[in-house]
């Protein structure tokens, strides 16, 4: 788990001394910023980037986050860094689940040898990578406080699930995810109640996931239904449930959504959280009560869910599909038990995409 | 925060694979085991004790948590430890609050010059100890989670409160908590409630705090109110219970029922849990609703909350409690802010004292 952790509104600007006993001579802090924070994003008007505490040969990257995470990104950063400092004191990430796993990932492929895409799986990382922490300013991913890092390699989709992989630090200050746009909070957001409908009706569940998970799902419910404007406390809620629904997958598993979800975005490169919502609003056979408030919470937030993304699509575009999904077996375990293969045939997850 | 947490049935049968990586050559690993598993008190049928994985020079040691830990134990233990092997691996507490910070108090010292009682503080303790894990055997105090260690000195009861101080590890598996006696099981549990309504209602609270200290107080309501006989999934929660419980303490503070607690414990030597039970059923101006559900469960479980225990005591005995309570000045303040002392004046701490 997560080393410490810092939570609170302005916490942001006690960066520099929780830095300061991880900086050693000469190796600079080097901080993964969110592009959406740089000025060609406009981020001339958010002034995050001014407030990040550099010294010495510290140095600002910004994360190119349009595409999710891939394992030829991670590894020319890590090169880049070798190639320009040696080595380095540590890594902050700052920005949304995308930057949270790139910091990881790169933090660990600074002490370990040859590509990232060797370490996709569990327990393959051999070293602890430099010092690293995570500052999310999206909440909902729970990548966070979570064991791995969802990279994208040649030929799977796959974290690298260690017990070196977690952040050292986080720092959870809600008025960092106050600017984030309506449509990507809800997004987002809708990542931490999927997990949490996954979860609790899987069949991978203890009383420390379900804890978690239920009190991650009363705070989306809070925020995202029984609310009927957003303020302070809806921030300092739905952070608070991104870090309750990561610490629920410790135990248990996410389920349908994550894994036809995952298909979508090896193909199509479509977003984690916007492919768990296109895939969610057609699960409910799977998850009828959960699939049900999800709706409700669309239509309350006026959000749209995109349609037509399959529809254009080659046999061979839905074969690929289908096996990025159907390798997913943990996750359709955990949501159908044991004889999964007998309830998601390939044709009926065909029908499924077809439908997106 | 406690870097590793294994939550399960069963997950106690894990420990030698747990503690392989931390043994270093021929330092043994300690395990400082609750009195009441010994031979003597009844142990030889409690089998846990022959479920511990000894290797080479490991030793057992039962800690005899009559009292509760004081810093002239801590100091002995440490130093038993230095005169027989120099150094050790790491040690392992297993039992209820009080072996938990013992272990982390004397895991502490094997590091720490001088005397514990000089480290009874915050953030006075400058090295990490040795490796050290929690096994809790009863659930309710959230000592398994805490930054402290609460010790009885020479001048106060106050805890190592320290970044050094958390364990490394925790093993929480609901089946070690099966066999407590019930009001044992009662009045350690209600360390947990009592928190959760002294958190909740206190001034010092944030989203954090909040969103543990509500699922620990749900848990607790469901086991101490809703069932009407104990199992194991009461067991399941009231483990998880003692964890959120104490990972709401992370960023709030206990109030009226801890601070006055402390000083009949300073006195009179009453356990903590029961101390707090005593307080907390004259508490009523202070928490009325909590204290109300309070008095429900202790009616349903049957229990006994001692009387009469301060009424022959003289006015330097009050006196002495007066002082170890008014001392406790954050706990007054998250209770009643700021201006505590205009409430809670020593008249009226006596006329409270004089209730028990």
């Amino acid at each position: 788990m997560v080393s410490y952790v810092v939570y609170g509104r302005g916490s942001f600007n006690q960066l520099d001394e929780i830095l300061a006993p991880n900086r050693k001579a000469g190796a600079p802090v080097i901080f993964l910023l969110d592009h959406f924070f740089s000025a060609g994003s406009g981020g001339e008007n958010k002034p995050l980037v001014n407030r990040i505490p550099l010294r010495g040969n510290d140095k600002i990257i910004f994360a190119d986050v349009t595409c999710e995470p891939k394992t030829t990104y991670v590894d020319a950063l890590a090169q880049q860094l070798k190639d320009e400092f040696g080595t380095i004191s540590g890594i902050i990430g700052i920005g949304g689940g995308s930057v949270m796993d790139l910091a990881k990932a790169v933090s660990l492929m600074m002490n370990n040898p040859g590509s990232s895409a060797g370490y996709q799986g569990w327990d393959l990382v051999k070293n602890p990578g430099v010092y690293k922490a995570g500052i999310p300013t999206l909440s909902g991913t729970g990548a966070e406080v979570s064991r791995t890092c969802v990279l994208t390699g040649p030929t799977k989709k796959l974290g690298m699930n260690s017990d070196f992989t977690p952040f050292d630090q986080i720092v959870l200050d809600p008025e960092l995810i106050a600017g984030a746009p309506a449509n990507q909070r809800f997004y987002t957001g809708m990542d931490c109640y999927i997990h949490c409908i996954e979860s609790l009706e899987g069949t991978y569940l203890n009383e420390f996931s379900k804890s978690y998970g239920e009190k991650a799902l009363e705070l989306c419910q809070h925020v995202f239904l029984e609310k009927n404007e957003w303020n302070e406390e809806c921030d300092d809620k739905l952070m608070m449930a991104s870090y309750a629904g990561g610490m629920s997958i410790a135990y248990s598993q996410v389920g349908v959504a994550h894994a036809v979800s995952y298909g979508l975005s090896y193909l199509l490169g479509t977003k984690h959280g916007i492919g768990n919502c296109i895939v969610m609003n057609h699960l409910e056979e799977y998850y009828p009560e959960g699939v049900a408030e999800f709706k409700r919470m669309v239509e309350k937030n006026k959000i749209d869910i995109p349609t037509g993304i399959c529809k254009n699509l080659n046999d061979e575009q839905f074969e690929t599909m289908i096996n990025v999904s159907m390798g997913m077996k943990p996750l359709w375990e955990n949501a159908l038990g044991k004889d999964w293969e007998k309830i998601m045939t390939r044709e009926k997850l065909r029908s499924l995409f077809e439908k997106f």
